[in-house]
């Protein structure tokens, strides 16, 4: 395989070794496995997790739901709140699958009710610390008048709370991202018994964050996992101990144009439109923009230690190398950059090329016009 | 103009108008215009810039200088380090226009040399501050040696010295900024002569970025400038004081999604992967991903005061709120963003949508499959 230019390479067995380890982390658990699948975007990819038994799944956009649709998805949950501008894709899902829409207030249930032409079913997104979007879970007042509208309403039926507890990528260790688990399910589950006390029950757990479910063995009391980053992981999840280096499957293939000596940094062919400007922390409080290995015959080799991707432009990356790095690598190389968060890289890289040199595309590389 | 999802409105007659500011200013002092067009990477906006006389651009890729090749452009610099594993590119590119690329070792002009199979132009790229990529300014020998590589070579012709002062983003007033272009004219043209003084004339000085280009009003000893962010300008070149409020020209129409009044947030459909994670830090050192303005009639108003976009995940935008403007926005309103970086919003969102409603199409929305 020749990469001439910012390539993303996609290790097929660790991303099927990472589905394979999700799902019977869910079968043993007894809970419906619902995978993201906005980190890969690609019905090929969706094509593994079928192949592991998943008939469920999680898109991030109407668009991308439409796009899963038509590669045969039936049963799909839209985890964003519910854009009534949309309402026409709205209805068209809904007419072909079994569609699932988050709420948040009685507007847009009233309004959503008015406008859907079929059924559709509704959860109620609930915040439970990461502040980002939701009731807050301890304001029943309001949760228990969005379900009751719900309950009122015909053409659509409430599956139950629903949450991301996205603060667990600000866990300063693994123990306190299982504390950030703990605290999730005693909220989620008072709301869901203070619910059944106002006679509404059958309410549904379903929760969602890539770290929480890596390290959580069993999930007692949830119905339903939504991770969706799991599949390759990233330099985010193992500096916060959610995956360990060998089930990163991704790595953005970039070669090397230029070296300077005086500050031992390297000049990749590789910036913030391949990678993104996501960065991590790291112990020495230093931004790092991506983990460096060498390109090996079966993939890429173990992570360099003391040396870093320290920013990026819009093509450029630049290295910050050790001496003895700095002395390895030549001008013209092949360097893999694992990405700080695989999901934006892969956006933006639009497909992946697995190490036997295979293209797989996604919906950003086939580019339906949506808008027009 | 409907507009339901993520939508990058471009104000044709501001980028109309940037365009003749700035080509207007280049003619005055007598230097070529060679805007780079990786901000716009669209063959019907290099239509605009043609309308205004220019016949030479800069691109940042060979995949981009394929495409405006193909789109009528024959006078094309990839200001890039030279990517020889790109060869094939390149000798497709010099076979059918005129070439300029850049180089800053004496290996890589040398391997050119043997791989070209058609004449190409060379610019030595010198750092002058910026620290990114280039020969340090002051490190004469290394730069002679490679002007004398050049000149001995058959196939490439030296063009002369080119810089991007890009520390001129970092600059804290417009005052620090004029000073950056002052020390990097000083440097280069130091360099410059005693080029000249070694026997090799007529070495031409390049520069590039638009802080420069937009607060200096004339470029005297300089041959070329390639500024391209100004077609649009962005949130960061108005921090920067390199444009007015009213020379933005792109700006990300975002459906309202959710409210949280205890908290003063308003949650938008528009996320990392619409406008990137690119951010600026206002005056009280707070991170700002986008300023906000309301949609009006002809376009978008004035951009709030004490309101910014606090925060980016996949697809939400988080808005901070003052209680005024937190009081007058609903859900299911549209809002503008102007991006902090429009460059890598361009990028993302793929296409435009004028304010009459036509759309306009990028390299990033046609996809050729340049890997396969």
């Amino acid at each position: 395989m020749q990469l001439i230019q910012p390539t993303l390479l996609l290790d097929k067995k660790r991303a099927i070794r990472n589905i394979e380890m999700m799902t019977t982390k869910a079968r043993r658990s007894g809970v419906i496995f619902r995978p993201h699948f906005k980190t890969h975007q690609s019905a090929a990819i969706g094509g593994w997790f079928r192949e592991a038994g998943v008939d469920r799944i999680t898109v991030s956009s109407l668009d991308m739901a439409l796009y899963f649709a038509k590669n045969g998805w039936r049963n799909i949950t839209v985890a964003f709140p519910v854009n009534l501008p949309e309402i026409d894709k709205i209805n068209r899902l809904a007419e072909g699958i079994e569609l699932h829409l988050l709420v948040e207030s009685t507007e847009s249930v009233k309004l959503l009710n008015q406008q859907l032409r079929y059924p559709a079913h509704l959860w109620i997104k609930i915040d439970t610390g990461y502040h980002r979007t939701g009731i807050e879970w301890d304001n029943f007042t309001k949760i228990l008048q969005v379900a009751e509208t719900i309950e009122r309403a015909e053409k659509i039926s409430l599956q139950g709370l629903l949450t991301h507890s996205g603060h667990s990528y600000r866990g300063k260790s693994t123990a306190e991202i299982r504390d950030i688990y703990s605290d999730t399910m005693l909220k989620l589950k008072s709301v869901k018994d203070r619910l059944a006390s106002a006679g509404i029950n059958e309410v549904k757990i379903s929760i969602g964050d890539t770290p929480t479910c890596s390290l959580v063995e069993s999930f007692d009391g949830v119905d339903e996992i939504r991770p969706g980053n799991f599949v390759f992981y990233d330099a985010m999840q193992l500096r916060l101990g959610s995956c360990s280096e060998d089930q990163i499957a991704v790595g953005l293939a970039c070669p090397v144009v230029a070296r300077h000596q005086q500050r031992n940094e390297i000049v990749i062919y590789g910036g913030a439109i391949h990678l993104s400007k996501e960065f991590l922390m790291d112990e020495n409080d230093t931004p790092v923009f991506g983990r460096i290995c060498r390109l090996g015959q079966n993939g890429w080799g173990s992570i360099a230690k003391s040396s870093y991707v320290s920013a990026l432009s819009q093509e450029h990356g630049i290295i910050k190398a050790d001496s003895d790095f700095f002395e390895q690598v030549k001008v013209g190389d092949i360097l893999v950059i694992l990405p700080v968060h695989s999901c934006l890289t892969a956006n933006l890289m639009k497909r992946y090329r697995t190490l036997d040199g295979t293209w797989i595309e996604s919906m950003q590389s086939q580019i339906p016009d949506f808008n027009a």
